[in-house]
């Protein structure tokens, strides 16, 4: 059996992960049972979320216990099998299997990855997978954006954001995003056809907001939580609504995660706020997947990934979610695609 | 023409509305033009909400003006009319008209009140006006309940809190109610039959949750506000709702209103929250109607009207909504009813 390598959640992280918190193992995999297949992952998605999981607070899965593989989403490619449903040498959206080279899965976890003429893998983990489904489900089922309307999304240059703000302007929406840096502003008006960005280290977001948004704000898709939410929040109108997709900017924080600084507003502007994982709308996955694949494949929605080399590198690479130094979904190559992937 | 009195709100209350916020003026009522009744009011409603329309923060509708007649809504008779749709009488629902004797009102705003046999003018003023109107769209258009759910009402002795509470018994609800004092909890489990109640004076109100909410919250019907909120926020359920109609507890405070303190459980459980005013569901008032006005006939809803004698008693009345030094909904007779109304 093949040596696997994996990351093995050592202590509850206090602020960011540090290097005595996860720990890099090797083991041999297991010998198959029958139903069961070996996948040699190929990517592994690295999220926000990985930082709530490898926390005890309250959460919408168990915590990742100490002394497990680390969790965390993979595509890989059946490299032994002893499940018929999944012969070797196909490609599988692995679940929630881990950070690690291989993972023993069955075909009740393990989904095929639809070959899409011309479509790299890595869209699997990215504006096809779970990131693609989190914009769609979070605009449209909370959101509900109306033509004429103005959405503004934070970590707007993030995997998620990003493609918010694409769907949201082929909605007819007017559509403000908040990053960090003039880069990734600059790419979401000149690239991504958002009709402004602000950005949030060197401008005053409310300020910037009433020069940018000044019919206020319909939806506010939430991925940062802290001041720019409360800063947001400060112009949202009657009647809207706010997805809490994510407060990436207190995963490192201590103790709870403080709520709207002006909950007055919520009331006084009859504002809708829901919060959501994606997890919830896997079963209505094709319904998203109907609209965002042909998006893709005519290039009318953009998305980028950050590929880093090595699983051993995963650690440290997902700090760089926390301090906003990556560019597009970030992935971890664990190892090759196979030649006709 | 008759002698009005009118209270005049002359400063923004810091805190506690103390004497020199409002002062009661005489004037004289104005002549009539055409289109215009002079309405003698008979019911005139204190709600929380007056406190926030005498402050200046963020809210949904305009403040008070300083100098102006305070705003608030009553129910009277017409005593003079140049308007034929508004003959002399008529007992009329005369929208905000304020606190004071007299309104001059037109049809558009003076809406007739129904004859219901049997049925005593003060229902118009609570469970058939916008207390039931309130409880009924906050509970099922915003708390969607299902047979079996637990729902938790704050406030819930208040007039609309207690009509909250039998309208989920009455759909198939485990109800609980959080209230001040060993009376009012009583009369909501002895009289009322909700399933619990906590006297959040005496008893820790978590503690009390995980006692008679077991399965958890899946509505939390949301009047108060503050460390009551807090507490049931920690209880709720996946997928739940929180209708947010009122923070009472925070209204004579200075600055914004907090939020939750635990803002990542309403991610993590997938919680809506919104905000609701009940005027945005007037137009839907019927639909509401239709169903409180046999409840109420047939003795199914059970209220209660505490009634303050005269308009100059009513600024020291409003203060009694912050205390809970009141039982029922509270209204200020402000002149006789009819013999025939």
């Amino acid at each position: 059996m093949p040596t696997n390598r994996q990351w093995i959640l050592r202590n509850r992280p206090a602020g960011e992960i540090g290097p005595d918190d996860l720990e890099l193992v090797e083991t041999v995999t297991p010998e198959l049972k029958d139903g069961e297949a070996l996948v040699r992952n190929i990517y592994l998605s690295l999220d926000p979320t990985h930082r709530i999981w490898m926390s005890d607070q309250e959460q919408y899965l168990p915590p990742v216990r100490i002394g497990d593989v680390m969790r965390g989403g993979t595509i890989g490619v059946v490299e032994q099998s002893r499940d018929a449903g999944l012969p070797e040498g196909t490609i599988v959206n692995a679940g929630l299997s881990g950070w690690q080279d291989y993972s023993v899965v069955h075909e009740g976890v393990a989904r095929r990855v639809p070959h899409l003429s011309g479509m790299p893998l890595t869209a699997h983990m990215s504006v096809l997978g779970a990131t693609g489904l989190t914009a769609y489900f979070g605009l449209n089922d909370i959101g509900k954006p109306q033509p004429g309307e103005t959405v503004v999304v934070s970590a707007a240059a993030g995997a998620v954001g990003s493609i918010v703000g694409q769907l949201a302007k082929l909605q007819g929406c007017r559509v403000i995003g908040i990053a960090g840096g003039p880069e990734k502003c600059r790419w979401l008006t000149q690239e991504l056809g958002f009709d402004g960005a602000i950005d949030y280290k060197a401008e005053d977001v409310s300020a910037a907001l009433s020069r940018l948004a000044p019919n206020g704000v319909d939806i506010n898709f939430e991925n940062v939580g802290g001041e720019v939410m409360n800063a947001v929040i400060g112009h949202m109108n009657n009647y809207s609504r706010m997805p809490l997709c994510g407060m990436i900017s207190t995963y490192n924080g201590e103790g709870p995660i403080p709520g709207p600084t002006d909950f007055g507003r919520v009331l006084m502007r009859r504002i809708l706020i829901k919060g959501f994982i994606v997890i919830d709308y896997l079963p209505r996955a094709s319904e998203a997947l109907s609209e965002l694949e042909p998006l893709v494949a005519s290039h009318q929605l953009k998305w980028k990934v950050h590929v880093v080399e090595g699983l051993e590198n995963a650690r440290a690479a997902l700090g760089r979610l926390f301090t906003g130094d990556h560019d597009g979904k970030l992935l971890v190559q664990v190892s090759s695609e196979p030649r006709n992937a």
